[in-house]
């Protein structure tokens, strides 16, 4: 055997992902007596061009993990096999645990340039160790999470399912995925491991290979229908307009089969619907519904529906996969208190607010988000929500703080009825939406 | 509590990571009686317009996995409650193995489109189940590696250091992606557990965190070089060419204070590069390496390097993590040959080629690549090199033809020697790289 194979990253090893350098610090602080608090704050300066807002995403499983990681005697082991450690440090190590607290924006929470997502107040050591990790796991879902809302925006109402599992970036963003686009309010997904994991719908037909392993496309069809009653048939293997009519004879033909839905997955699809939908009209099947595919993402779903196409349903899977027009956000996770005193590095043309921090959202008659004020965390803010709350005390979840699956999806369905109609706008461009910062903070980042 | 929080998925749930339609499908293949042999192959028709060819890579890991791949008591039991399966067909999942066998292109070799990256032969049930999880392995290191051979060939024998762990998409990602890296050639990473895991040299050293916990920066340049001897500093927390002086008198202060690199991190990273490189010369340090960071991606190193910038190594993180200008390459896994006949899906405008394959790469006079040929499998071809070869027979892996760690890396080495200058521009456009269709395969292409 050359090299192992594994995929899974057990708990165990979840404490060495992370880069060097935040051991080599960690060691560090150790060996220097730094035990002070610290603060880390995570935000992102800048949204992508292609996006209005981000939906926070993920924070709940980061703190989750947070509050678990140990070294191990293996990790350590691992760790003492690089010659970069001394015994002493790695014995502290090993009775290393995360006691202290962190703050979170509720998942789902639309969220903008500078605002914190979360804030860690622990001894410094134990604030820095758990930087890499949070950042890998809030981004993924976020990504994901803002991405599929835009596509949920574009569809109207329609069901979104997502068919990315084979094009997303490997095991855990295929299987925490799903958690992201549930959040962002898909209908279902075609993943089986991920919907049974985190409670979405399982949604899946058949694909062309099984069309063409048999002798004749109608006799597919038959044989699948009859499997699978009321099931969706995919129709564009050889020639779509001929697949819809070998579905209504088939139809026709044998009164038992029942048949939901087709699937158009290559092609015009807009003319491909309509042509579809007139056909299956003519036959008296306005019951059958239309599913289409293929390359989607919000602007093709927002074209196919401006432009009436009779399009029932649609299944994402390569763009929204990846987020393929903003894979990345640029998160911070910055030191911006120490020994209760604020830090904050000062950055040409960049924004670093110092301090711990609260966020307030405003709302106005109407009862729609009007701007948000990024405060000092004991600021008395007469207006507003407070939104960051600790989701884990002395290093331990707090249990009665973490939402349940279906809550994350509540906030984001009535986000995107507060939200400004530019900030809810599918077009690249700046949304105006107000982040402002309070007289304390900005006092403070003034003078630091 | 409300939701589980797992990030690891086990072996034992790798089965449940498909599509739902692939269950579907196998159940009815199973009440069809349909157990002849299929041959599905994974190919890709276009290159992204950022890329002159792709590393072909995971193609070892998924292999090793589909001879894994086992149907669990908990699995079943997971599947019986969709509703979907019978009792029955559940039953004979319990049995399911992978019986077939699985071609691939060694990991590290160049490929273009429609070229076969690996080819799976089996009871069409048996190759059909594969597909999500084989795409979904493959593509993330075949992405990955392919951008981050790119930063590698700008770097120009300059050493290049993966810092991408907090950007990447998820666990997984962060820790197969360094075995992506260490095939493209990286010299380093960040990421603990994935240069541990993957064997590629760790690297790192401090954030600006460790500087903004000391009340002045030259005391923690201090306290860290004293705890690490021939560090690297990182020198852009305040003001960075300051913090080149604050370094240099450390050194000067303190003889037994060894600093081997100073680490830049934001602003013009070009002109820094040059008033650090000089004022480091002038005070005798010309063994003191420059490394630069922040926002690098292959088209920024080659401007700095084409631009004289003394930056000795260089440390790349978001644009290489998630391969932002090209997140996804559209694999395809068709069904190409079914019960010994050939098929192929018709798409207006798109190319499927049918049947068992081979591909073979010609060599010119100097040993460069002249050029592919796409033949049937057992075609006889007088010239060039077969690359398709079986990993797995008969559902085992071939442990004698798995290649070690390094073979990938040597093989991408090699293959950058050989490949035309053409496909080796960092520029977007097409290589022109040759790929033709053999006598028979073409000639079975227009009768099928």
């Amino acid at each position: 055997m050359s090299e192992p194979i594994p995929v899974q990253v057990d708990d165990s090893e979840l404490a060495l992902l992370t880069d060097l350098y935040q051991l080599t610090m960690l060691q560090a602080y150790w060996k220097e007596r730094m035990h002070e608090r610290a603060t880390f704050s995570l935000y992102f300066r800048k949204l992508p061009p292609t996006r209005r807002f981000m939906l926070a995403c993920g924070q709940q499983h980061a703190a989750a993990l947070a509050s678990r990681i140990r070294f191990t005697p293996s990790a350590l082991e691992r760790l003492a096999g690089t010659g970069t450690f001394d015994d002493a440090f790695l014995d502290w190590l090993a009775g290393w645990r995360f006691s202290g607290d962190i703050w979170t924006l509720p998942e789902g929470t639309p969220v903008f340039q500078n605002e914190p997502f979360m804030e860690v107040d622990a001894p410094i050591a134990e604030a820095q160790l758990l930087e890499s990790l949070i950042m890998n796991l809030v981004q993924l879902e976020t990504v994901l999470a803002s991405k599929a809302v835009r596509i949920v925006m574009a569809a109207r109402d329609r069901p979104v399912v997502d068919f990315g599992l084979r094009r997303m970036h490997g095991v855990d963003a295929a299987v925490r995925g799903v958690r992201a686009y549930r959040t962002a309010g898909l209908a279902g997904t075609s993943n089986v491991l991920g919907g049974l994991r985190h409670d979405l719908a399982l949604n899946g037909t058949m694909a062309h290979s099984y069309i063409l392993a048999h002798d004749h496309e109608h006799e597919a069809f038959g044989a699948f229908a009859r499997h699978y009653p009321g099931t969706t048939l995919l129709v564009d293997t050889h020639d779509t307009l001929e697949g819809v009519r070998k579905v209504i004879e088939l139809m026709r033909d044998d009164p038992e089969v029942r048949v939901s839905a087709i699937r158009l997955d290559s092609g015009d699809l807009g003319e491909l619907a309509k042509g579809a939908r007139a056909l299956l009209d003519a036959a008296g099947h306005a019951e059958v519904r239309i599913v289409a595919s293929s390359g989607l993402d919000e602007y093709k779903i927002d074209d196919l529906l401006e432009d009436d196409a009779p399009i029932d349903a649609f299944g994402v899977g390569t763009e929204m996969g990846v987020s393929a027009d903003a894979p990345v956000i640029d998160l911070s996770y910055k030191l911006v208190e120490f020994a209760g005193t604020p830090r904050v590095k000062h950055s040409p043309g960049k924004i670093n607010l110092p301090a711990r921090k609260q966020l307030y959202r405003r709302l106005d008659a109407d009862g729609r988000y009007a701007g948000d004020v990024i405060a000092l965390r004991d600021e008395p803010i007469e207006e507003g929500e407070p939104l960051l709350a600790p989701l884990v005390r002395g290093g331990r979840i707090d249990e009665s703080a973490l939402a349940r699956a279906d809550q994350a999806r509540e906030r984001v369905r009535d986000a995107l009825e507060r939200l400004p109609g530019e900030v809810r706008s599918l077009a690249s461009g700046k949304s105006g939406y107000p982040v402002e910062l309070s007289e304390g903070l900005a006092r403070l980042q003034s003078s630091t």
